[in-house]
């Protein structure tokens, strides 16, 4: 599932190209993406917040993060809330296969 | 030119892995990061302010960012000076080739 189309009006794509999709994603305390799937991705946290991630196969994790902190993941499925008090923005930057 | 090398201790790369790297550039007003060279790469912008770009051509171009914001950039080479009266921080994630 892509996160574009699972966290609905929340993700904004700003950039989309044959190299890379930049989404923009707000979530107001309680939301959650959807679950969904990402290839080779780097996460940019605008704002702090804190989020609680379930996975494909049902394990959870915290996580507590600063603004312009950056990470990356390798290809993932999971669903993401906010369980913050706070509006959080996230950039979410997906690397595309190269052309055969 | 490589930013790491050209920027000093105001660079600080943060990842670096065989797809990405990225540097974390924090300057104070006034500062440049030298003039360096990038390949495609994209620009997060953590904090407001504004800039003076000066080309490897000695063209000029100034620009004004918001935290948040996000640029794709096709390869280029540059030297970008903070011309505002804060402190900037931003993440350049340049993407690498892929290997044959």
């Amino acid at each position: 599932q892509d996160l574009a189309m699972t966290a609905g009006k929340n993700a904004k794509v700003v950039i989309d190209n044959d190299k890379v999709r930049v989404i923009e994603l707000q979530m107001a305390p309680g939301q959650s993406t959807g679950m969904h799937s990402h290839g080779d991705n780097i996460v940019v946290f605008l704002s702090s917040g804190m989020a609680m991630q379930t996975m494909a196969d049902g394990t959870t994790r915290a996580m507590e993060r600063k603004p312009g902190e950056v990470i990356w993941s390798d290809p993932v499925t999971h669903d993401t809330k906010n369980t913050g008090k706070a509006m959080v923005r996230t950039l979410i930057i997906e690397l595309k296969e190269p052309k055969p």
